[in-house]
């Protein structure tokens, strides 16, 4: 029997198995399950786990990334942190051919080694970027500009959990056929027919992940740990101006693989030079089979039509939506919203941008509210969460790039504004650069406008004849550009499944009358699906059972037994 | 609620609720099973169910087709039966647009249906399919080529297997998830955070099946029920010259779902007219979301790199190949070897083209053979097997169409011929193609002859320097141009691990050691997998989890509890 075709069982494995049971049934049942907790409190991580991450972080700043992979000799430096900090690490650079050539030869051993060791290295990784939980938190922070508690949720716990949730997947994909099956089939007269048969999981091939600059690590791990586990090696192609985090995910991912005797190139990083398109040339490379992608629609459709040699998973851009027809909770409506515009300045994939609402106004709970009442209320919301610069901050934090600025600059040309963006000087960090949100109000008439994405601290007013005329808009702009979120406020059961039918025609998760503590743009690990791939902002979900089938085959061997 | 939100149970269903949960046991456990008899005995379907069969079956013949779908007035005749039986069907002829246009039509309402309903009335189709197996049968043999026995077994038996199996991973994979599922989270000292999340299984889109001459039926099933049972509305675009197997399956599939009150436009026939290119204009039409294709590897290639608004499964040519290299049942390896190569005249996806022997022999029970007896062995078993035309006949079936004869004239000018092709006078048509295989003595640096598929009764004896230099050989040329179907024959336990690893590497199924009843160009459903979708011969496997879990999306919708 050749290596790897029976299945011995590996202590990493053993260590995680009652975690991935666990999150095995929390994939069936999506129902509340979390592995990592989301709160950065000293009384569930201890008193010195936030300034020992701190620290970890701050000893990288300036000086050569410490990663044990081989490069080319040169290094790189792309960063430039929204919070005005000085970053200056330098990462080892290394070319496409070499990457690749290191995760081919690192792929054979990987593969034979079968799902249970993969997965139990896997959850040990995830392990260990958990133990260095506050370290990936400031790294979030101050490549992405999101506030501190965000970085530590979104860019630590929840990331850790959807990476979780792409090993389980991927585990459940990979172990619904046995590893060898017995085949007995009567033959006349004569013995039966007998046949042993192997089931091998094969990797695709070489697995590449191509991160962004808002979420390196929630929107990267899916991918890097759904190829990883399936036997692909990864190589990690960071955002140029959010390198750290994935370059210690990397670092800890290797010296996870090393210790459990694997070659570490089966998790590389390839950070790129100003000007070099190593994202392109990796993903054209014939030995590279998988492709995970986050960012424009411009460039995730440039990866679809080219890298054809690939499986391409891409999250792009669209037109989170919002159909407001009537509430018995319009403060509710109002603050709920308002929270989701202002978290990290609407720079998140899911943030909503047209809020439609009709022109003759909506009914509530505190009467008949105009157009105006409705759009000045949400804008309220937003006004009182960002009047106070110091408690503002925590939630906007920074802007993460200068696209977003001219996008910002630009919006003051087209509508009327319900509310200004405003400069806020950050008290702790006097480099950063922070805007308050803006609501600009719009007709249903400037699809010009509204039916492309502005992302950013962005959203629209958007005046509409009536809730049917919002629920159509809905369906013809996110039919066509695409959105992750949608969201409906009504009193009216047949207005909330109209939307609903209206979001399923349109393939865009729906959230109704969220008024309290749940949010539109957030969704669950092991819950929420995250994307739907059925409209143009994603042709994927993170996670489900599509996204992770196609990352290995099943390559059967028989004999007589 | 919307309509289909919550499942009703569906008398379908619960009629063939057995039987789908035996298949859903079956695709886990890949041990043996099967749900069609494949036996045409009087025994089994009773005494006159061949006779009927036979008889709908010429019904057929020089008439209007009868199917109640809506065309454009005209008729299309293409076929020409390889056993030189006149045929003259006339199938009514329909446009792209009018085609997808019906299949949009009826897409909501079989999509609110839910997997339960479309799976009952999928499994109640394949028990009208399976009543009229004679019909179908009969349908197949004339336009395919095939012996009746054949025809019975892959065009009826097993194409309702394959089916089955399709229908059995699609309605896992669109069950693993609940409907609806409870969301509870601690929100500090406050209420806990309630929703409730309902997850729609939303198709991708109208479906296109494009089918192939030599297994119209076992070919096309598996996509069409995995899209079907999905969501999908189907166009059925048969080969022209092998038009009425899938006619009828798409008139009894129309039956079927009218007389469970749904479109019957969910199942459509797309029969094309001569230069008409109606499967490329429905593959490029951007309602056609999915494509499922069998057949050149160009027309797969240039609808892979061109469908791109679809999800497109492909299975295309290869080069099945053999390691010979030791054995203790000589006789026993031409036997099997020379079935193999005799069946259905070679025209099958999965029959051995690259049989690779050392130059200087093997050893054998009988002794050390040399590689001309080895060759003369297999060539012998096959000259045994059609000595006698009648018996041959039954096996060889008739030649498909002009092309394969074309190669047979093309390959006696690049090899020494160890077996001649015979013209074969048919005892029972006298207006049948029929040619016996040939093999053809070639080195192992012949590779511009044998590193491309000779579709068709063609294989080649191909000397190489040793058994390692053949795997070589197997690795590269399979890793390059692909294979449905490997094999190998060795006596040595270390050859045959060597061989699995290069067919892991390669991407191809292996076979060892077939010296009985079972044939390496052979599989069967629920347990061996039909290519891998791990080499350049096909694209995806018939039928796997990524066969089936990206033909539907799940969108979703939540609401506080």
């Amino acid at each position: 029997m050749m290596a790897g075709m029976t299945e011995t069982p590996h202590p990493l494995y053993d260590r995680h198995a009652e975690t991935l049971d666990r999150a095995l049934t929390a994939i069936t049942e999506r129902g509340y399950w979390s592995a990592y907790p989301e709160s950065p409190s000293p009384r569930v991580y201890g008193e010195t786990a936030a300034a020992d991450g701190k620290a970890a972080f701050e000893a990288y700043l300036g000086g050569d990334f410490p990663l044990d992979q081989a490069g080319d000799g040169t290094t790189v430096t792309t960063e430039a942190s929204p919070f005005g900090v000085p970053l200056d690490v330098r990462y080892p650079h290394a070319g496409a051919d070499q990457l690749v050539d290191a995760a081919t030869a690192a792929l054979p051993a990987w593969r034979d080694a079968g799902p249970k060791a993969r997965a139990g290295v896997c959850l040990e990784i995830l392990d260990r970027l958990h133990r260095n939980i506050f370290e990936l938190a400031n790294a979030v922070q101050f490549t992405s500009g999101q506030a501190f508690v965000m970085a530590f949720q979104a860019g630590g716990a929840h990331a850790l959990d959807r990476a979780l949730e792409a090993v389980a997947y991927a585990y459940a994909e990979m172990s619904r056929h046995p590893g060898t099956a017995g085949w007995e089939k009567a033959a006349g007269k004569g013995d039966p027919l007998r046949m042993t048969k192997t089931f091998h999981v094969v990797p695709r091939g070489v697995a590449l992940v191509i991160g962004c600059n808002t979420f390196p690590t929630w929107n990267s791990y899916p991918g890097l740990f759904a190829s990883l586990v399936t036997g692909n090696p990864v190589v990690v192609k960071p955002h140029p101006r959010a390198v750290l985090p994935l370059a210690i995910t990397v670092r800890y991912a290797r010296q996870v693989l090393a210790e459990a005797g694997f070659d570490p190139n089966l998790v590389q990083l390839a950070p790129e030079a100003a000007g070099e398109k190593l994202a392109s040339t990796l993903a054209l490379h014939p030995a590279v089979r998988i492709v995970d992608f986050t960012g424009s629609t411009e460039y995730g459709d440039w990866l679809e039509s080219n890298a054809r040699q690939a499986a391409v998973y891409t999250e792009k851009a669209g037109l989170n939506t919002v159909v407001i027809d009537s509430t018995d909770d319009f403060a509710g409506l109002c603050r709920n919203l308002g929270f989701t515009l202002t978290l990290y300045s609407g720079q998140m994939c899911t943030t909503s941008q047209n809020l439609l609402i009709p022109r003759d106004g909506i009914e509530t709970d505190q009467g008949h509210k105009t157009f105006d009442e409705v759009a000045a209320g949400i804008a309220g919301a937003v006004a009182k969460l960002t009047a106070d610069p110091a408690r503002g901050v925590e939630l906007t934090g920074a802007i993460v790039n200068d696209g977003v600025l001219e996008r910002l600059d630009e919006v003051t040309k087209v509508g009327e504004p319900v509310l200004e963006s405003r400069t806020v000087e950050h008290p702790s960090f006097p480099g950063a650069v922070v805007r308050t949100p803006t609501v600009v109000k719009l007709d249903a008439g400037d699809t010009a406008t509204y039916a492309r994405e502005w992302f950013g601290p962005i959203s629209f007013a958007i005046a509409t004849d009536s809730t049917a005329h919002s629920l159509r808009v809905l369906r013809e702009t996110v039919g066509e550009k695409g959105a992750l979120t949608a969201a409906v406020y009504s009193t009216d059961e047949a207005v909330l499944d109209a939307a609903e039918a209206a979001a399923v025609d349109a393939g865009v998760h729906l959230s109704c009358n969220l008024t309290g503590g749940v949010f539109v743009n957030q969704s669950a690990a092991f819950s929420d699906f995250h994307g739907s791939g059925a409209n143009p902002a994603a042709n994927s979900a993170l996670t489900d059972g599509a996204y992770v089938a196609n990352r290995f085959r099943i390559v059967q061997s028989r004999r007589h037994a």
